[in-house]
């Protein structure tokens, strides 16, 4: 299935694109090179020089521009050969790469694939609970060889909690709690609502919930195109008042590298106002989630991936149980646009529909 | 070429199955998971999970029923779910494994991938020199990477015991010893003589011939299909009376793992009546073979591969000689067999002439 | 693209083949075998027993003729099977493997991929420096993971020096040096001149040139197909009469293990009448290039080749400089050539024009 295009997508951590060292990653199946000019600006072009096709993030960087590492032609943030140190120093007309739409924001570079023009009526998404200027964060990174949208069903059914961790977030009550999914536009939610459970050590700690003591644990998922995801955790002791609540708050982004591959970013936030608690915590979080993300999730989605190869996931006619209500509505969503965009994309009649959601990325071949 | 369907293979080894750890193997390109009941029935069904695909090979065993590791669906011996922990309980209509019918029998397991009601009435070959009742047996197992039936190839033509293992198997001889093949119905034999012949010390051990004296050596092969072989080897000191000579029989059981990978498990057998010394040599067989199947045999075996790929073994043209007569017959029968499967399988006309062999199965797309 | 066949290509340096061991190696997507008959001269056969596909090439070369490791036929220079050990001895038919014609010089083998009976109509080109009689050689090798195309490009654009390897054969000024392209026939030459250059110390060294003295250096590239260059490098001081000019050679031969690797020979020669100074100058030329070479080319080759794949290099539409004018010219030249060999090779009609290049390899499926 191609990807969708017209979409903000995750490209990299803010702290990952400096000024002096521009940073290679794959995305959507193409070779992307970023970096920082020195007003802050994040420049996200292909990462193929249009002369021979030598990498651009090899080369140096050179007053704001990306200089070949094999011939030295010179490249700006519009894209454009701003110098050809050979001969006459003519530029040739074709010496130009494609340049992607970024924004900078929740501790994050985000990039958009679809048509340049279209970026800028496309709002971000909300994590407000990342805004560093207000919270405490900290984040993680794992590359999986597994296609995004299994993933995002990992994460929109988070009963699996009891089967694959159960040593760290799972309990044997997870999969009898009771769930709703809800959809609004292209938005999912699923609601997990455990009552009287004895938590992990690593959910207690997290929570302020003494060891043995049972809890009441709510999780709340939230999922926007294309792999977008909130996960609300709100725990107290069973039975004490609702303002006894803690809250924790991840956010969980999906980017493809290539249709079997995906970065997986996720991030944790905490307000500024919890002092140094709400610091350690989040960097707890993430400390204590990457062994049960790497070691558990991941060989799980490798291993789905491998089973499903490169075939259609609904050509192998999955069994559908109740609790895979909210990922079939994302796959469902992902479906519809982009059927969309390839149809905005094949349309060129005139008095054809106008588009309203986006257009679908080629996929370059490889 | 497809593989043959209507045909027993061996899975694994009695031993490899048990109550506590299920074991996955790739077989004719599927995925399989094998374990034994309490009862000691060994179970064998498709390794993914009907809900998400997850191999649930990597799950528990609870109560004689497999346990996905992602959702904690269980699957019973039949291939059904037994339970789903989630919700009401209630199991969904598609939650189903496919389950291949088993036998167990001269210490292995063997496997059915045609239609299951045909298993019952096809027999499995007689390798009785394997029953652990009345024999000592010793085996070994290697994972091949080339096609199954150039494995057969190897075992039908024992010439090349005096170019691939002329230290251990091999003489000067053997090029020169008088070869005879024939067959019947389905079965191949290969019968092949030398006279006169100083045999390495390894053979010269097994068969109580000192060394440097001259034996006359009789080598037996008999294949049947899918990839079923025993080699019967006679031998006595040269010109001594019939009666004198010592017999050893080893099967060999090839397995498709897939078009370019074979299992291939060996055993060797002998009667418990020779106590001690037929213990030890069938482990002396096992041990002395291990190294020059894994180190000549496999190489050779890997490099045809390579240099067949994925082409038609007829497609390359083999210049035949009169040592491949009982290797072609075995090709040419598997040809006649996999044809009749497919014409079978096609057959949907009303009238159409009854199956008499078995169904080819289709190949899971890898 | 298809290779051209009708052409000469090296398959080895002359030390590596002996009368003892047989060489293996791929050439233009065919596995051949190398080795040397007692006369000294080289045979070249498809590295592929006719009867069951086994590699010759680890077999035992016995009175000239090499057999099979897996039935023990054996096979002579002319690609005929000499002897079978088995039954009667009578040689099928088909027992024959293609033998290719060679050539040494230069301390090299060559091979021929086209029809026999035209390699003797097709002289060598000339690389005299390198003739051992009458100079100092010294010679290196790299497998490189890129089209061979990619380092003819590479070697007819030395301008790379300059961003490549600013450490060792690069300078500031190689960029805007002059630079001139021309061919003749089917040879193409390129020349770019430096005035007033500081060279680097390695290059300094090279050419007898004081540390931080300006020099003028000139580069001069000669190609032919189908990837055989020489390049000349004459460096004087700056200013300094031409008589006092030093000279450089070296041979750079280009030929394709697959569409998507290259064996890259290369060899530099001095005459003997230089004496020790000679024969350490092209030593010390080898053991310095292997590591820009190896180190800066290769990685950058190799980049190419993954930004290209299995596309078309002109689909992707390069962006062309001045710079690129010999190598665009090399290109054309093997379009023509190979176009040619394909019009030939399907040209069955009576009265079709008479060959005049080669023809085109047939690509064996891998």
């Amino acid at each position: 299935m191609p990807f969708l295009s017209s979409a903000w997508y995750v490209a990299a951590f803010s702290r990952e694109i400096t000024v002096d060292a521009p940073l290679a990653r794959t995305l959507l199946d193409r070779a992307i090179v970023l970096y920082r000019e020195a007003s802050g600006a994040v420049v996200a072009l292909d990462d193929r020089c249009p002369h021979r096709f030598a990498p651009l993030s090899r080369g140096r960087l050179i007053d704001g521009a990306l200089e070949c590492p094999y011939h030295g032609l010179r490249f700006g943030a519009a894209g454009t050969c701003v110098l050809n140190p050979h001969g006459d120093g003519r530029v040739p007309a074709g010496a130009v790469v494609r340049r992607y739409p970024t924004r900078e924001r929740y501790g994050a570079i985000w990039i958009w694939f679809g048509e340049a023009h279209e970026a800028a009526t496309v709002p971000l998404p909300e994590f407000e609970f990342l805004d560093p200027l207000h919270n405490f964060t900290c984040d993680g990174y794992l590359l999986t060889q597994a296609n995004y949208q299994l993933s995002a069903d990992n994460l929109l059914d988070l009963s699996h909690f009891q089967y694959l961790h159960p040593d760290t977030l799972g309990s044997d009550m997870m999969a009898r709690g009771t769930v709703q999914s809800a959809s609004e536009g292209d938005t999912v939610w699923v609601h997990r609502a455990m009552r009287g459970e004895i938590l992990q050590p690593f959910v207690g700690r997290s929570f302020g919930v003494p060891d043995g003591k049972a809890a009441d644990r709510d999780l709340d998922v939230r999922w926007q195109p294309p792999g977008l995801l909130t996960i609300t955790v709100s725990v107290r002791e069973a039975g004490a008042a609702p303002e006894m609540t803690r809250v924790g708050m991840s956010a969980h982004w999906l980017t493809p590298e290539t249709a079997a591959t995906t970065h997986y970013f996720f991030s944790f936030g905490l307000p500024r106002e919890m002092g140094d608690e709400g610091e350690a915590l989040v960097r707890f979080s993430v400390e204590g989630l990457m062994k049960p993300f790497r070691d558990e999730d991941l060989p799980m989605l490798e291993a789905q991936q491998r089973a499903i190869g490169e075939r259609d996931f609904w050509s192998l006619r999955p069994a559908l149980l109740p609790i895979d209500a909210g990922a079939v509505r994302a796959r469902r969503i992902m479906e519809r646009l982009i059927a969309d965009d390839l149809a905005y994309l094949n349309a060129a009649v005139p008095g054809a529909p106008q588009r309203v959601a986006g257009c679908v990325s080629e996929v370059s071949g490889r």
